[in-house]
């Protein structure tokens, strides 16, 4: 009736979010990043000066997503995305910037990254990723 | 002025989540499962280990849409399920995985089974309706 | 930057449904029951027949509140009772009947259940913690 | 028609919750950590790990209360709390762990701390204020 399951602490979390913000610098664009655990629980979230503040919220759909099915959120089916986006409120999403944080094979949560393109979002969230030891 | 009508019982529901649970560990995808009555009120409800947490909600929106329209969630037309879909705030769905629990030809409500493939949430959820004498 | 914990699985949250039920059959009172894990996320759920259906609503802020804190809903100190409740939005509940389930000394989530009076209520939640070797 | 103010950047608020964690960790009270900007928008979160997860809900009201007044949130005098905590939603509120982040006079935004003792939390959002070189 009991298992046992990694967890990322908020050490682990506040690195990610050092870790995302230098490279969103480095990059020039200023990003909202939004951190929860495997449970769908927020755990940190930064939203830098100059990033657009309703990326928070498509931030926040990108970690959830990635943190619910394990994966990356643009691996979502493109025929699908709309169905499942409405169905869940929105929570599910099939944009780019959503990643898992899987340590040892196990999904710890998700990373969202969102008011860059898609290409950014997946960079920055990554620079977090590998701050930690973490794929996604 | 009054009518009656047939409810399910909480043990029917409680035999419904057994069952789905059971046919879901039996192939080996763990699902999100959810009970409504005819009138949209959740009747029960289980999210198994290692399940979606996010299909909770779109097993919800099954539920719903199965047990308002008295069939299947995927009978909702292609062509209108984005405006219905919006129209009803999410609650309407043509995902598959949403059957009506019928018993003697009266609508009791819906099941939602979310986290697996359509097939496989059909499959769980029609294990689930088997277990009362239910047809969906 | 990471840590391990003990998680609750569907097998237990479904055995506490289970042995909750069948304790208010005993007594006569139809309950809310709701389980929640560790993180606040809904695990199970169980609507009895004839139970009031808006305490379903109190039933997950008295599982939440148990979760969160790690103790029992009414240990939430009277004199803050009306400010904690309105700031947490209801979800922080002082009424009785929402009982961390604890084994080993870990806190695996919350169980809250409404509907019958604060005793009828806590009776049923202990019930379904005994069924798992719990403490709360 | 038009002014200019001072702006807390995601430096700032990173650096703050970096302060606020050392000092929770120093005090052995994991907190819930929200800071929000003069414009009630959320800039950095940080869930501690041990924390209770519905004072995030709470940590959030302190840090509004305390951005929308300029002041700490416990100076909402006491008969009133109820009154405006209703009209507010829950935003409002007159727990102690609300404190506003000023600099050379300008209010610049909230930090609310929970999870804590009062005390606690007012310990834990004035060394996330020191660490910038703020008052509140």
């Amino acid at each position: 009736m009991f298992t046992q399951t990694k967890v990322l602490t908020h050490q682990g979390a506040l690195k990610m979010l050092g870790a995302a913000a230098k490279r969103a610098e480095a990059i020039g664009q200023p990003q909202c990043i939004v951190i929860v655990d495997a449970r769908g629980q927020v755990a940190a979230e930064l939203v830098m000066t100059g990033a657009k503040f309703l990326s928070r919220k498509s931030a926040l759909a990108k970690a959830l997503t990635a943190s619910s099915i394990g994966a990356r959120s643009d691996t979502i089916p493109e025929a699908v995305r709309p169905a499942i986006g409405a169905a869940a409120k929105g929570d599910v999403t099939g944009l780019p910037g959503g990643l898992p944080i899987i340590v040892d094979g196990v999904v710890l949560g998700g990373i969202g990254v969102g008011s860059g393109s898609g290409e950014q979002d997946v960079e920055v969230a990554e620079a977090a990723l590998a701050s930690i030891g973490a794929i996604g």
